[in-house]
């Protein structure tokens, strides 16, 4: 089969190349923006949902299910919320042949279809923190050009709902959560800026929004995550009320976090290369593929062999699969390596007369193993090679910054940090100068060596300034 | 708290009342029919998930999952199908203020979704059988009475789908289906009866529907399960088609095989007393609870002791949990028996110094256990505890059963055992004198010592003539 697009120069062209050619995912689906999750792409769903319940479970959070629809009646009652989502919905009109009496929605997100039982399960302080999670489809009628995970119509979410006391305890909900995505992006290999969005841009009813930006190329990011503090806006609206231990009616503060299967769109653009995707290890439906090279002459008990090392790290809790099919090794390696599989073990005579494997991972990294430190070796090998994705992704997100100096121009082929005052004439300024979109400002500076304080791009102030971002979200 | 109305007298108002103090679930949700999965009942539903996962995987079906939303253009293309779910089906008309150029269906089931790609994905007698399965929300429009679990609008659902090279191998799918069908009624502690329903009330496409019915008391039964065979209906509507070894095109036969959320409506209704739930343990969000009894004077370290049994009992893979509140012991057994769980573990100042635990099943059977013993002990009364749901459900089953001599007439308080010449006009007869319905034939007699041979009870024909049911399906 011919090579994958470059990555680098056409990027889309490489991305819907390597979705296609993987089989992570069915776009042939008779709807736009409604994409197949095929048995592959449903496995590495199923383990990153696993992953965000690993790390969400300890914050408390307990997993609920509710309703796919929302009366248009509860939907309008935030008025920013509506506005917001406005020409994104999905209108149930029918039952049958009898039209509704209210139209439903098909959730976009469901603050709308929650709030009312909040209402009806918060009465007493005892009743918060209130933390809930589900993780479901929602749908968003957009008008965009549609990209599998990226940006499609029916999307695989979770959503983290909570109501507390008060502002400062719904603001320690918020750092926890970005606590929590902090190891999940680790895990999943994704460096990326965390991003307060400037008021013109955060979530409709949200007091503010903080969102987790992925630098993709060029001046393009990707949103991957987003944590909201709500104050008591949707509180007031839903009614939802506590009694204090006074004896007083309060108005919880809320927050909310969503991820969404964009993730895995981040996954796949950030760490996939010419030879197809490359997935971390713990998102990988498969981590370890063994292949037995039969050569002319297959040594006697080599698949037997083969088999055994996959028994031997499949009962170490390893996915591990056995090739042992008539292709050309070669046609076998070409294969693991598009479905993204992060290590691949060659045994053939010579191996197994030395009691050795050879590992290749995918990013090419060859080492011989004893077959006596089999699990501990690719245990290793494993944890190298996804320490690896990280520090190249690492290496990625810096190159794709540019801190513009005073009176330097905007790169308009990089994510710019900039200086900014916090007025809008002055972030509007962006757009208008360099076709880019102020993401927000810089919450944690994690991955800046002392940055110097900031002066504002546009106005010069430095009262009240603060280090910013311009790009190109996608 | 009053007790629960009587179950035997009044089942519906006894099935309301709890669901709503156990909080399974919430129906305050605002749209008739769509409920809310709270942590309780969602922790069941998953657990629910695990079990059919477990029972599924074994038979090679792969998991997937499609989009929830069917264009009106396939969703029309088998004609039977479409004219059983025309009245049920929810139609989105519009996207914003978009109106859409072709509606589209929440899906009431996912052949229409699934089969325009089975089309592309099978090519070849090579890529036969396929396999997959799903567990998603789908939507009917009920206009019935709806009751949580039983009858919803949107039902959380499993269903595999299946496509073979021929006709024996797809019946040979069927009765692998039916088996791990066994094994999950088994694990539920379900007996139930296996019916092939007649040709009128076979599932809309397909050629023969073999279902699942659990009786309820009365005449009442419930479907929990079906499996139907659509030798090529729908791969000839759909155009799916192999090329077979000889290069000459063929159509697949095909199966499906479904489980909803009605099952657990059915595990409440048939176990569930007027203590409360009654759950079998492999659903259970909480299979053990441990209870320090304080008294007036608290042992020293009994609560350290407590929390040590259920660490001991969480460490061996069960779901234990320490109550040590300051209610009094009858408002915790109280409680605990409510939400069904199988096993609570007294211990108080006389067991600590014994070393010893009092055990209290869900259906009130206590006995005492060794603290050396206490994982082993625990183990074995949840099988004995589960044990005893099966042979209580089956006995339950059995006296809900009369078999109907020659020239008897039908009871309508029963499920009626009745020969059936097959003919329509005999069958459509039931409904006329006894009010009941012909549920179908009865696939399978385990529970039946020596059934005679059936001569129809309407025309009196023997030839032909198989055992049938008669009764009132909820």
């Amino acid at each position: 089969m011919s090579e994958l697009p470059a990555k680098e120069q056409a990027f889309f062209e490489w991305y819907n190349e390597v979705l296609e050619r993987s089989g992570i995912t069915d776009k042939r689906y008779p709807i736009k923006g409604m994409n197949v999750w095929t048995p592959f792409g449903q496995k590495t769903s199923s383990l990153l949902d696993r992953l965000i319940r690993s790390r969400i479970e300890p914050l408390l959070y307990e997993e609920v299910n509710f309703p796919t629809l929302i009366p248009e009646t509860e939907f309008r009652k935030e008025g920013d919320h509506i506005k917001g989502f406005d020409e994104q919905v999905y209108w149930v009109t029918h039952g049958g042949r009898t039209e509704l009496d209210v139209k439903l929605a098909l959730r976009p997100t469901s603050e709308t279809a929650m709030y009312p039982m909040f209402a009806l399960w918060v009465r007493s302080h005892k009743d918060l923190p209130l933390r809930v999670y589900q993780i479901v489809s929602v749908f968003r009628y957009e008008t965009k050009t549609t990209r599998p995970f990226i940006r499609v119509r029916e999307i695989h979410f979770f959503e983290g709902h909570t109501a507390h006391l008060d502002g400062p305890r719904a603001e320690e909900q918020v750092r926890a959560d970005i606590g929590s995505f902090d190891e999940i992006s680790r895990a999943l290999c994704l460096p990326h800026l965390r991003v307060r969005r400037p008021d013109w841009d955060k979530f409709p009813g949200a007091h503010y929004s903080i969102a987790f930006d992925l630098p993709l190329g060029g001046s393009k990011t990707l949103q991957i995550g987003t944590v909201h503090y709500y104050r008591d806006n949707f509180a007031r609206a839903y009614g939802i009320g506590y009694e204090d231990a006074q004896g007083n009616r309060q108005l919880p503060h809320q927050t909310t976090y969503g991820i969404s299967e964009r993730i895995l769109g981040a996954v796949i653009a950030l760490h996939g290369d010419e030879k197809g995707l490359v997935l971390p290890t713990i998102i990988a439906p498969i981590q370890v593929v063994v292949i037995p090279i039969m050569g002319k002459e297959p040594a006697e008990g080599l698949v037997e062999h083969a088999q055994g090392l996959v028994q031997a790290l499949t009962d170490a809790g390893l996915r591990a699969r056995l090739d042992a099919s008539d292709e050309r090794p070669g046609a076998k390696y070409y294969a693991w390596e598009l479905k993204g599989v992060a290590l691949r073990i060659e045994v053939g005579r010579k191996e197994l007369q030395a009691r050795t494997v050879t590992l290749v991972n995918r990013l090419g990294v060859r080492s011989t193993l004893d077959v006596d430190e089999l699990v501990s070796g690719v245990r290793s090998a494993l944890a190298d090679f996804d320490q690896a994705l990280w520090t190249r992704g690492l290496n990625a997100l810096m190159s794709r910054l540019h801190r513009v100096a005073p009176g330097e121009k905007l790169d308009p082929e990089k994510v710019n940090v900039i200086g900014w005052c916090g007025q809008e004439k002055c972030g509007k300024d962006v757009e208008n100068t360099a076709g880019l979109s102020l993401l927000g400002t810089l919450e944690d500076a994690t991955h800046f060596d002392g940055l110097p304080s900031p002066v504002c791009h546009f106005c010069g102030n430095s009262s009240g300034a603060v280090w910013a971002l311009a790009a190109r979200p996608l």
